[in-house]
């Protein structure tokens, strides 16, 4: 079954700390999975984390619990430990992205000590070559780990080269079928090579019509492929198309998540990520910054409302409506960059013309404006004693809708077209541009109206 | 390589279907992947789609396309085929899981004359059993296709075990270990049965760690365990413990996916699951209930608002800021809910005691607070000609980023524990609810140190 960390087993785990109870914590660290024991350390401090990690036995859950670590943990644990024990008790046992995870982690000046002090020599080939792909690329994701088999070769070869290879690799997802040159002919399953004699040769029974990404392929775009395909791991090739390594589905989800997380948070106003267990110090320097945008986006806004003072010294009234026309304007406009947000992260939006898409918001806003503003004329019809403010309000609310929802499919799809993540827009910037302009429209019609009713 | 569904592709195809040319169109099918097909469907109409969809010829990947298809299209699409064609063209050839999918999406009473049509009795056997299960449960996304072996057998039986079964599934991840009364005990890789002597036991190389959930959990607290410890398959077992399914990967990846969006569209005040390729109706419906809510809460806001008309009549420079305080208070109030919802939906904050959450949001709000306050204060200080604005709006704005941000926290918090979604509280809800607040905060704190300054 499975494990849940509860306030009574950690309260016993810190006194059994505390009382340097050595068999007991590492009997407790033998029976713990190591994403486990990396979760708990979340809730213990250092010195804690520390104690315990000594006592795991099994090298390469070790080395597993330091791979699950966040970054930050990660770097506190590695500060506090000599080079020759990461390399030798850590990155002998990691796979080889893991480990080149890791070591990137490490400042410069350390990484190169780091590799040095690695006994195994293709181990550390390894994560020199995976620390040259940009950690946002299919390359920066992959490891080396895989198992081939020449597409030459008959069932019983490949089965033995098959068992030369299996040491390294924990999972076997695909057998991947090269030629001489190393060059990505297809996947063969395990189950085929089971069933299959041992006469009959790879080419006949081996799968080509493989998906694979070159090293280059942004992190992303490999994690929406492997979603879209189903696919447990996905070969990534050189620019000639020779395989390089894999990346499992594990890490494609951790992408897939982290940028669904990111785009939440950019809504929200949050320019960090950051978890509610973070410092103060972190969430609070992930929350000013769009703080401060809003805040000097409406001190603009109260600029522009400065300009009508003698309007709304006369019409006192017309106050009253300024939050609601500034909220229905940021709520529409949100609403629309979010839809174009989420149809550009996951490619659904790319075949729909230009044409018909703005045709498409402007009826929604249309409908949605009409509703609203209608609800709002009534309200002010039967509560409301100046017909020139019922009439504002409305027409007003109208206009705002319609702006915001056509100014928030434009503003994504324009950051998108200049490169830049449309995310943005659907944070405080477009809900405080909305505000501005929403007040601008307001105001002028209730100038008009109010001095011709 | 994969395949890019590009405008040039499409009219090409387009005027292929249109000139009924049957063999290049059925060329083209038999050289797109089931998942392609289905997401070219979206930009075609019906016709021309079930013309297309009538020339795959491999049966395999018609069911395929099908089970690929979303609930609307794939709806529309058997509401034009007759029963037989439905049971023994697709769902013969389903994994149970899709084909339980595609069951329970027709209407009630046409779903037993389907059912009756199924030639294959062990199938529509096992699409009766996992009807029964709610689709939000492990046992609503579980497939029954498993391997299994006795853990009383050797490692030849085994696998001659596993050969019979291996016809029915896909893709092997894990073999599972089951004793006499189909109790799970564990699982055995491939790997591990290809290298071991034919003569051990199972129940010397197997794997008894491993993790199952029960088909009673909910979906998402499945995908978030199989997230957890990188499952490529969950097995899924009785109340007794008797192993039933297994659910893959993708089906959880699809889960997280989904809870992702909803809480992204939650936050944007879309109320139902949404695409941009939707029609204008469905967006329109999906956008407006949250307008509604809104538009209501500001309609009260205004109301408040009147009760300050002298007030505001007399000093029309309050006026000014009233858009600011209404926005900084939701942009703080939206921040401190999406990360509380973060939390609860990772599980991340469980452990963390209530105290200690309240101590850092009101360390936060405070320093966020102070420093917003201190620049608009001297911001007004030198531009504004009255000083009892200046305080006022000054200390109205940290007020009201103390408040929402203490609000934006409570209120989720409170929704997890009434067992609703509180991913409600980071739309409009709560946006508008700090508008009211803040605009009462603000115009209180304007009475009193007008009538004071």
């Amino acid at each position: 079954m499975h494990f849940e960390l509860t306030r009574d087993f950690l309260d016993n785990l810190i006194e059994i700390i505390d009382k340097k109870e050595d068999k007991k914590a590492a009997e407790i660290m033998a029976d713990m999975r190591a994403v486990d024991i990396a979760e708990m350390y979340d809730s213990l401090d250092l010195e804690q984390a520390k104690y315990l990690y000594l006592l795991i036995e099994d090298r390469e859950k070790a080395a597993d619990v330091l791979a699950e670590l966040d970054d930050n943990d990660r770097t506190r644990f590695l500060k506090a430990l000599p080079d020759d024990v990461i390399a030798s008790k850590f990155i002998d046992h990691m796979d080889s992205d893991d480990a080149a995870d890791v070591i990137a982690g490490l400042p410069d000046e350390r990484q190169e000590e780091v590799l040095q002090k690695i006994k195994d020599i293709d181990q550390a080939g390894d994560i020199v070559d995976l620390l040259s792909y940009d950690e946002n690329t299919a390359g920066g994701l992959m490891g080396k780990e895989i198992i081939t088999v020449n597409i030459n070769d008959d069932v019983e070869k490949a089965i033995s080269e098959i068992r030369k290879q299996v040491d390294e690799v924990d999972d076997i997802y695909y057998v991947y079928v090269i030629d001489d040159d190393s060059m990505l002919k297809g996947t063969v399953s395990l189950t085929k090579l089971l069933l299959s004699s041992k006469g009959s040769g790879i080419k006949d029974i081996y799968n080509d019509d493989v998906i694979y990404v070159k090293a280059d392929m942004k992190a992303e775009d490999a994690a929406n492929l492997s979603d879209k395909y189903d696919l447990v791991a996905l070969p990534v090739v050189d620019e000639i198309g020779r395989l390089l390594g894999r990346i499992t589905f594990d890490d494609l989800v951790d992408v897939m998540r982290e940028e669904a997380e990111k785009d939440y948070q950019m809504m929200s106003g949050i320019s960090e990520d950051v978890e509610h267990s973070d410092t103060i110090w972190k969430l609070t320097r992930a929350r000013l910054p769009w703080l401060l945008v809003g805040l000097v986006g409406e001190i603009i806004g109260s600029k522009v409302l400065s300009g009508y003072e003698t309007q709304i010294a006369s019409h006192a009234a017309l106050a009253f409506f300024l939050p609601l026309i500034a909220a229905m304007g940021g709520n529409s406009g949100v609403q629309s960059a979010s839809i174009v947000v989420q149809g550009l992260a996951n490619g659904s939006i790319s075949i729909e013309t230009t044409f018909r898409k703005i045709f498409k918001e402007i009826s929604i806003a249309l409908i949605n404006g009409i509703i609203c503003s209608a609800l709002l004329f009534t309200y002010n019809f039967f509560f409301s004693d100046s017909f020139a403010l019922t009439i504002t309000v409305s027409a007003a609310l109208f206009s705002v809708i319609v702006f915001a929802s056509l100014f928030g499919t434009f503003v994504p799809l324009a950051l998108h077209k200049m490169k830049i993540d449309p995310a943005i827009a659907t944070g405080p910037f477009i809900t405080t541009s909305n505000d501005i302009f929403g007040l601008i429209i307001y105001m002028t019609i209730g100038g008009i109206l109010f001095s011709i009713i």
